[in-house]
């Protein structure tokens, strides 16, 4: 079926206000999943409800959580203390925005948190205050080390966004090849995969999906070392769980997450004033889109336009949903008494 | 030929000296260029002595020139004013270590810069001061954009480091898949390269290593997307020169390279005492460690350890030179009057 997003975002919200978030915890959170929806990454998008919804009835996040704060010069640490992670990350960026202002440059780390959605979304936000930002989290694992036949870490994504004229030019990727629900959908259309995107039982890499049983790094040592230094910085530093200690979303209900998140914001403006930047992006972005194509390419983009592209036009068109996902939220609205609206705006 | 790690860099110290450079400089020059050769990143090590060289004689590099700083909040802006790449980032450190001491978490950016060895080097040094560090800089264009046919941006490299109870644990990665020196030793051997290192004239993937034109991004847009980050950082930030108004330090002496560094430094002990962080980090080199290999592997190692046991094994055993590199450097020293000493210690 096919949605209008603001029509699933209105619907969203009201559906997790009666979970018991507060109406403005609702809105950003419903605007966090929509968003990934809209931008053509609709495995982080209202796909997650159900699993949010099992964890809070698992008691392992509370929609009225109070996360907890410190700060130290220019760092700020925060326990999510049940919040789930978009609200502790939301918490995150506005400290940030006033220690960035004082001191140049702020981080901010989080800890006992779950999956925060996309890791783009936050850095994005930055972006439009002024700000380069660099976001990260930690997550279960899932993805072997290089050399290794056994996951160690998680997908680990790493994101980052930088300030232009239009849109932020913006990268949020994953530090493995691909993602399980790729492999997953492989499975279920019975099409063969990339030899590079996991290994069988035995480490080796494999093209038949049914026998993944982990995802590999991307481009081998560096996707491992870029996924290590992101478990460094969301995991090791921030205090949360590392590794193999961090709880499943899907399938672990004895304990959270605890997941953790860690963010960067560079003032521009410390470094020169924000419109001579601007127009050096802008510079940059227009050589990359003057350089000549290899065959089967149109163009050559900058990082996050296609996702820009993709936002456009289901902005216009609306956001195609699978029907077990349609599915899935209908049933979610019924126990709710929030019917789930079925068909185009 | 072989010769001692601590051999060579005496006499690169020796040799730089007479070039103009102050002791105390030319030895950390010479320790920068040594350290890449003991760690096997030849390509970074005393083989660039006699571009080094060039440049100075074009009146590009000048080896007394005083840096000029600028501080605000927890960053500091650096002109290396005609200082060579390793001077204006010893500085750059140096100034990062107060900094983050006052601030948490700091940031360098560094403009009108050459090439400095390795950007590892660096975040390993802060790395041993109890900070995580990660060091980019931006370089002359050789890397097609992802669906692009023309080079745009350089090899663009990322590090990081972090304490750990021995060695820190560090990455040092170029964004591209491989280096153009590899591709021409492949040259040389006439032997055939991976179809995912480079592009011909006609933006095509080849396996001729005579046939590259520009080399290909590690997992295409994703490392495409890194080194954007890169350039963002290291170039537009800074306000260095930015993709193809690099001067290439090879063949482009009609102007200085203009090369540009962003570092920033993390204070560990904001955020957790620095003890239990390294207990942290040990707990996660062990849990890799204890991960079962995949076949054609005997352990599974942390970023920055195989070069770590290079480092070993040529500190006790010597460094290899080519017959090439031997012979231009026997030339450098026979210029200065400093001979080159053959053979092993």
């Amino acid at each position: 079926m096919k949605i209008d997003g603001s029509r699933l975002r209105s619907w969203a919200t009201q559906l997790l206000e009666t979970w018991g978030y507060d109406p403005d915890d609702a809105a950003y959170l419903a605007e966090t999943l929509v968003d990934a929806n809209l931008r053509g990454v609709d495995s982080h998008g209202v796909i997650r409800l159900a699993a949010y919804r099992a964890r809070i009835d698992a008691g392992l996040v509370r929609p009225r959580a109070e996360p907890i704060v410190e700060r130290s010069g220019a760092v700020v640490r925060i326990d999510a203390n049940g919040a789930p992670g978009q609200l502790a990350a939301r918490l995150a960026v506005d400290e940030l925005d006033g220690l960035v202002a004082t001191h140049g440059i702020a981080s901010a780390a989080v800890r006992g948190s779950t999956h925060f959605g996309t890791a783009g979304f936050y850095a994005r936000d930055l972006a439009r205050r002024g700000r380069i930002a660099i976001v990260v989290s930690n997550s279960e694992p899932c993805v072997v080390p290089f050399g290794g036949r056994e996951a160690l870490l998680g997908t680990n994504p790493l994101a980052f966004a930088a300030p232009a004229s239009g849109d932020p030019i913006s990268l949020d990727m994953a530090t493995s090849t691909s993602a399980m629900g790729k492999v997953l959908v492989a499975q279920a259309k019975s099409t063969a995969i990339p030899a590079d995107w996991g290994v069988d039982a035995a480490g080796v890499p494999t093209t038949d999906p049914a026998a993944v049983t982990a995802l590999l790094p991307a481009a081998g040592p560096k996707g491992y070392g870029l996924a290590f230094l992101v478990e460094v910085l969301g995991g090791v530093l921030t205090g949360a769980a590392v590794a193999g200690d961090i709880g499943n979303m899907y399938n672990d209900f004895s304990k959270p997450q605890d997941v953790g998140h860690w963010m960067l914001a560079v003032d521009v403006a410390r470094f020169l004033p924000l419109d001579d930047f601007v127009a050096r992006m802008d510079g940059l972005a227009a050589l990359a889109h003057a350089v000549p194509t290899a065959p089967g390419f149109d163009r050559v983009l900058v990082p996050g336009e296609p996702e820009e592209a993709t936002r456009r036009a289901r902005l216009a068109g609306g956001i195609e949903l699978p029907d077990a996902t349609a599915s899935e939220l209908a049933a979610l609205g019924t126990d709710a008494g929030v019917a789930f609206p079925g068909g185009a705006a």
